[in-house]
């Protein structure tokens, strides 16, 4: 087969805008930062959405929607929140013809304006907890754009809540991060992603506790794909969201927020993408498997077959183009990473059979109609499995533990993270570490639960080079 | 039951304006003309996404996302479409703390930047028909903006497509008008919305031809529920969108947009609602059925008709909160519009039964419970038909035939629409009528189809004052 994209080991970013190009995920849109989502793309990010939406729900948040412009005095309320975020803001200084009155700041996040909502809705403790998501757009102007990773403008959900005691918070901060993302990242993305909780210098403009859940890039480096935030009485106390409590005091409500965007379908490219392309999990195809002509007279047995995969609930896409050459059809099926192709061609035809390709194992089997069904929903499942301990396997080679910082450099230089005692390391480490951009990416117990602190003993720092 | 809305008659846009807040379905964002749309209000929009998104995708049109952010410069690139929109733009100015060199001006639809796309998409006739849909949020600066009906933000889904004919591109906005947004309005919201074209006057900035979705209110006048333009090949001549038509000629590309909104939602509620609240068609709603717990001692019998229910494929929610009063719940119900509540107390379950209260027609049964499931089932059915039904009695009645402009203006006064040939009124009458502020909203065959130009004859103008 013809060399399709850069090698990854020849140079990762570069096979990575390639697939992005190839694959026709996305491009740059004409603003400087900002991205156009093709439609393969977007039916990845929509299966995400469907995914995530449905654990937010079930984790009993509703969703609404909240205004793109922000009044910029909102912004200047949370005195942390307006320092992270002022020098990525994009602000409308006219509308309708006119200079406003107040510029405007187009939504970086929605913490502002949404508590100002919160206010007036929460008055008793029976208002509570509140739990609110939304589907939006955000932009922060970026120097250094990356499609998916970092545009100035990108797709995300955010959710805010508000709990009448510090406790409640807390517990659903991480019930959103267990059961909501890692369950979605694990079970669906494939992605063994690392779940702990960020150092105070990497945490959320505004928030008490930042957690993170970290990916392993195929080229060692991390991408956070998700964070939950408790953000204590902050906003709470900036924007006066006050509750009578049982006790008939008032009382400011306990805080939450967190969010994933189409960072995520980042992630899944650099988690799981070969030299051959693109490899999605399963659960989350839009396309399981692409039914492939091989020639025109083997169109009625091709459609006869995509009728029944459907038909037991199997995502199937026909490619029925007779007229383009197989080879560059095959090619790219290969490059969008849908897991399994049916060929369907004359000859094996004559024999009773098609060939079952599976983009995960990279197996090509002859398979006899009658069993296609039952080898599709097999290979499903154990590709799914697969390609997650796949990663695992190259994620836990790529560790190593670090007793200096000069290990940690080391380990990181060489393409890889490195794991240290955060007792060993310390903010000062940290501060150290930064100059050659290396970042704590987070601290993890040596269990894999959460510290309930930022300075608990026994916790591990895991550091790395970040997207 | 105390009096919770202002009576229609009374006062027509303080009902809406009552029904907003005391429904919980959206209120007024913080900078003028913007939006909250509240969990209630939000579900709506989600169902009528639903349901649009799968039409849409079975006319065989792709998602995608574009930028929010268009350089100014595209917006001039089509002569009537800046001139149509320039009034209402909000124009990006500061960027990542900078003054930027080319403002950008916030989509307020995109046309320009989708087309931009288009051009490098399209070289081939193999690439048409190219059939892309979007949902995201525009921004339109508004002087009067009234929640759901106009906002300076709204959500949206807008299509956009390129055809390699003029016949073909007609064919596919007609089928999108027809098979997606008729068909969802008549048959989901139960909404006779008129089809038509739009006048010249009336007509897309950049379009050949508007065709439009009129639904009249509750108060007797028109709202625009949706619109499919013909845009000619104005824009691919604008952005260069040429294909290699099978005879090697270089052609433009002829195109499409089209498109609907939270505007919608405005309009179910003007359409449908009554004294009491809200009236939402058992299709759509995305609660069909609140079980409502009368008192705490009902709770178990009440969860298990609320589980099967629910297995049965019906949208459900449970109402047990026992220690708000029942009637203010009652009340709430009905406010939302939610078709059925199953009322379970004791007394009623002592005798074997539940009280079934139909919002539609206005009924309360009491009912068997194993007669429940049936009951519910066929309510469902038969209230939607009913709703319909009665929108369309009352749409009908209050249309009446007009001979003369006068007859039009005094149609529209006393609080209905005008019926009259265009052919008698035409581009000089309608001048006429647009200083009284009556709008021709659309032009009909005498049959119900579609007039193939604006001046064929024996064609009907619908006149009304609009929102």
């Amino acid at each position: 087969m013809a060399r399709v994209l850069t090698p990854q080991a020849e140079d990762f970013p570069r096979w990575y805008q390639d697939i992005l190009a190839k694959a026709e995920l996305a491009e740059n849109g004409p603003v400087r930062g900002t991205m156009v989502i093709r439609p393969y793309g977007y039916a990845l990010w929509e299966r995400m959405q469907a995914e995530v939406d449905a654990r937010i729900k079930a984790a009993g948040a509703r969703n609404a929607y909240f205004p793109l412009f922000i009044p910029e005095s909102y912004l200047k309320k949370e005195a942390e929140h307006v320092e992270g975020f002022s020098p990525e803001l994009a602000v409308v200084t006219i509308g309708g013809g006119k200079e406003l009155e107040e510029p405007v700041v187009v939504r970086p996040t929605s913490e502002t304006i949404i508590n100002a909502s919160f206010a007036k809705w929460v008055q008793s403790y029976r208002d509570l907890p509140l739990l609110i998501n939304q589907w939006a757009n955000v932009v922060r102007w970026e120097m250094r754009p990356r499609l998916f990773l970092r545009t100035s403008e990108f797709l995300w959900q955010e959710g805010h809540t508000a709990h009448a005691t510090s406790d409640d918070a807390r517990a659903y901060a991480q019930r959103i991060l267990r059961d909501v993302y890692q369950d979605f990242m694990v079970d669906v993305l494939a992605l063994p992603v690392i779940v702990g909780r960020k150092t105070a210098r990497e945490r959320f403009a505004g928030a008490t506790n930042t957690m993170t859940l970290e990916l392993m890039t195929g080229d060692g480096k991390a991408l956070q794909m998700g964070t939950s935030h408790e953000l204590g009485q902050n906003f709470a106390k900036a924007f006066g969201i006050e509750f009578l409590a049982p006790s008939s005091q008032r009382e400011f409500a306990w805080q939450t927020s967190w969010g994933t965007s189409t960072r995520m379908v980042g992630g899944l490219i650099m988690g799981h993408g070969d030299d051959s392309g693109l490899r999605v999990p399963p659960r989350l195809a839009p396309t399981q498997v692409a039914v492939v002509l091989v020639k025109a007279e083997a169109g009625e047995a091709a459609a006869a077959i995509a009728g029944s995969l459907r038909d037991i609930g199997v995502r199937v896409e026909l490619d029925d183009r007779a007229d383009v050459p197989f080879g560059r059809r095959a090619v790219d099926w290969e490059l969008k990473g849908v897991p399994i192709r049916v060929e369907v061609g004359p000859r094996d035809l004559a024999e009773g059979n098609v060939t079952l390709v599976r983009r995960i194992p990279g197996t090509k089997t002859p398979t006899a109609l009658a069993a296609v069904a039952d080898a599709v929903r097999v290979a499903l499942v154990e590709d799914q499995t697969a390609l997650y301990a796949e990663a695992e396997r190259k994620r836990d080679a790529r560790i190593s533990d670090a007793g200096t910082i000069d290990d940690v450099i080391e380990a990181v230089g060489a393409g890889g993270w490195a794991r240290m005692p955060w007792a060993d390391l310390g903010p000062e480490g940290e501060a150290k570490l930064a100059e050659r951009a290396v970042t704590v990416r987070c601290l993890v117990r040596a269990d894999g639960s959460l510290p309930a602190t930022g300075d608990e003993p026994d916790v591990i720092a895991y550091c790395a080079k970040a997207y």
